[in-house]
């Protein structure tokens, strides 16, 4: 076989290889402080397994809890090469679309440690799946989910970068930075109704202060909400026009970023 | 000739191609307002002719003046397969490292029209060329470049987006607004002495207000300058320490978000 003929079999391989790449997803049961959870995994077993480990991500979801769209996310994580797992953080089947319900179940978790605690089981469970290059690992999350990718850097979880897509603020303490090893992208709707111009100025501050490493990027015309397609029609069900809604361009543009930041964060030392 | 030689050949050929690219620079002669100015002028002509236009970017440099800095920068944006011309601000050679004489030089063009129309002047020569796709070009300028380019976006130039890196912040007027053609991509050093939180507040409020199509990146630990290797010692000599600094994780960062943001608004329409 002459060289040239070797260099097309292998390129043909690839191709078939690609072609016949499946993304495996299953639900997780797990449990933390005596709530049962059932979480979601996915990867791409053509590129992943045990003997060839792979960058893992959380996922947390939109305080709706864990529902198609979060799902959708950890899918299109593993097409990525990730493995992705979206968590659970209020317990197996809890999924609504009623603001009210939403606001009610996630409630408990702001302002307190359990927050960051049910998104560290969610790690755990990620990274006992055995398929995860536990050096390389991040966090990232939805609105409530962002806020909580948030909180669990600043509990110091062993987590190379989070990123929060329309996340709650959290101005971290002194303690919670000194704490935290992760680096931190922060994607923010311009004109998101949620966050008053001064809780943004007292997240930069502490961040600041605090030396942490960090991206702070607003898309401009953004609201809460801005990556979920379906928010047009959450916003419509719940009174919340012009609060939530879809923004393309905002969407694409910070999935990109996200790459981007994957591809520093998780790049292999030299 | 079998179809798999055929298609060795040509990458063969391909490979042969990309090393002997050579990027041409040239300085370029032109005038503004009764001023002799000297521009620069970078591609590479084994990806850009007149038959295979390409697209440009003005490069506008800081007050310091068209330095080697700024050629550099256009150097490497021609390695991406970009035409890309540095403005030149000043006249012919005009070039300092002394602060007080750059704050001098660039004090004429803050806040008055000449700073979009010296600008313009200097685009007008990158489309004369012959080897831009006049409907993608943009414009990226630095500290008061960043400032430039932002000015000839509110003036209405025909620009499908600048790139401001550590650029003093211009509020767009109304008026300004509903000229604007560009899509706006700010990087800024999150904690830039030079430019105050209600500064900022005011030019983000300006650009919601008009709804123009931006993104506002913030870079943790970032001063002025922070895209620019010789900043340091620049600093050193004119008694700006903590001022102005280079940032290699916010330079590389702000480079690569160009990227991303140029692979958006170079996309040809389907």
């Amino acid at each position: 076989m002459n060289p040239s003929r070797f260099l097309l079999t292998g390129l043909a391989l690839g191709a078939a290889v690609a072609l016949n790449a499946k993304i495996v997803t299953k639900p997780v049961a797990y449990e933390h402080a005596g709530v049962k959870l059932e979480g979601f995994l996915a990867y791409d077993d053509a590129k992943v397994s045990a003997d060839k480990q792979a960058p893992g991500v959380l996922v947390v979801p939109e305080w709706w809890g864990l529902n198609d769209y979060a799902k959708g996310r950890a899918e299109q994580l593993a097409k990525l090469g990730y493995v992705a797992f979206a968590a659970d953080m209020y317990g197996a089947g809890v999924v609504t679309s009623d603001a009210k319900k939403a606001g009610e179940l996630a409630k408990p978790f702001y302002g307190t440690p359990l927050m960051a605690e049910r998104a560290q089981a969610g790690l755990d469970q990620l990274l006992a799946t055995g398929l995860v290059d536990a050096p390389r690992v991040a966090a990232i999350g939805y609105c409530f989910g962002g806020a909580t990718v948030q909180a669990l850097a600043y509990s110091g979880a062993p987590l190379a970068g989070i990123v929060s897509f329309h996340g709650s603020l959290i101005a971290p303490s002194a303690e919670a930075v000194a704490k935290t090893k992760a680096k931190i992208l922060i994607c923010h709707g311009a004109v998101d109704p949620f966050e008053k111009p001064e809780d943004i100025a007292a997240c930069k501050k502490a961040l600041d202060d605090g030396k942490l490493d960090y991206q702070f990027i607003s898309y401009a015309g953004a609201v809460h909400a801005f990556t979920n397609p379906g928010a047009d029609e959450l916003a419509k069900a719940n009174g919340l026009g012009g609060a939530i809604a879809y923004n393309a361009a905002a969407d694409k543009r910070s999935w990109n970023h996200m790459k981007a930041f994957f591809s520093e964060i998780f790049a292999k030392k030299k």
